[in-house]
């Protein structure tokens, strides 16, 4: 597993502010489900546990980002709202998600946003009902949690792409992962 | 084809203004050519292809965005520079793209940048030399190009990622389709 403390001194760096539009990314990112729905033959579940993996990988490359974003710099690694913050600085920051997280308990929280850019313009065909289409998300969110030792699970409860009135993301926390001690100056 | 009359009164909408980071864009792409890598079989040319269609198939849906954006909402279909303010609008607008574009001559136009926001933090590996990483950009041009009845062809002709010392696309104007009527409001 590829591991890093959460180390806020590290990184100095200001994010790239110049960006590709949210058509084009959007129209990307479809191409990339169109392609999975072909590789994996209309395999609803496979393409879900894909996707979701593409988010975890790409999440645990983030830490960068998040930390020199505006919320990631005011990271504080031992303030209990940590993951809360986390939270908040992944979907806002990297995903470009407005929308309000919910605390309901010390393990629960709830994402409720409106606009989801990886899903403009799209409808869900009837043959692939069933598909978690914007399932990076999770994925992402779940791998950039692990950077910072937090083992959660992150699952759609409601999606404008089926019919729902707002997207809605719940995320739980699983664990605490203990850090083992390792010395990077080594 | 998917054809439309480039007519600019049709559009008013603004562009989306929130967006996904530019890590995130970067590392998505990168997943989308690890999974033709995959599909293909390390067969170059036709990863090569198939990027190169996706960014044409996308190039064809953006006209909404490009005459949206700033460059675009002063796009005149009777400028004579239109091919060369379209270039420009898609490169910078939709791609994010910080560079000049240079005009040769009528029929020729060298795009140069130094920042490529879909390669960042990549290398080809030597088994993949070859491989037009971001062929994706070329297809777009084409495809937007085309919106607007100008049949062009784009490629690379200087790569960082091959070692150049910056990016440079060359893009040339083969053809002008001659426009068909098509009366989208009977």
């Amino acid at each position: 597993m590829n591991k890093q403390k959460l180390d806020l001194s590290l990184y100095d760096n200001k994010s790239n502010t110049s960006s590709i539009s949210v058509d084009v990314i959007s129209f990307l990112y479809g191409s990339l489900i169109v392609r999975l729905v072909k590789d994996f033959n209309n395999d609803i579940n496979e393409i879900n546990k894909q996707t979701e993996q593409m988010g975890y990988n790409i999440g645990l490359r983030l830490i960068n980002e998040i930390i020199a974003s505006p919320i990631g710099r005011n990271l504080d690694s031992s303030d209990p709202n940590l993951l809360n913050s986390l939270i908040t600085c992944t979907l806002s920051n990297s995903l470009g998600l407005n929308g309000e997280l919910k605390k309901i308990n010390e393990k629960e929280f709830h994402f409720l946003f409106d606009n989801n850019l990886l899903a403009l313009y799209v409808e869900i065909p009837e043959n692939l009902k069933g598909l978690i289409y914007s399932n990076i998300i999770n994925g992402l969110l779940r791998g950039v949690c692990e950077i910072a030792n937090f083992k959660i699970e992150s699952k759609f409860i409601k999606d404008k792409l089926n019919g729902d009135d707002i997207n809605e993301i719940q995320i739980n926390l699983l664990d605490i992962i203990e850090e083992r001690f390792v010395d990077d100056e080594a």
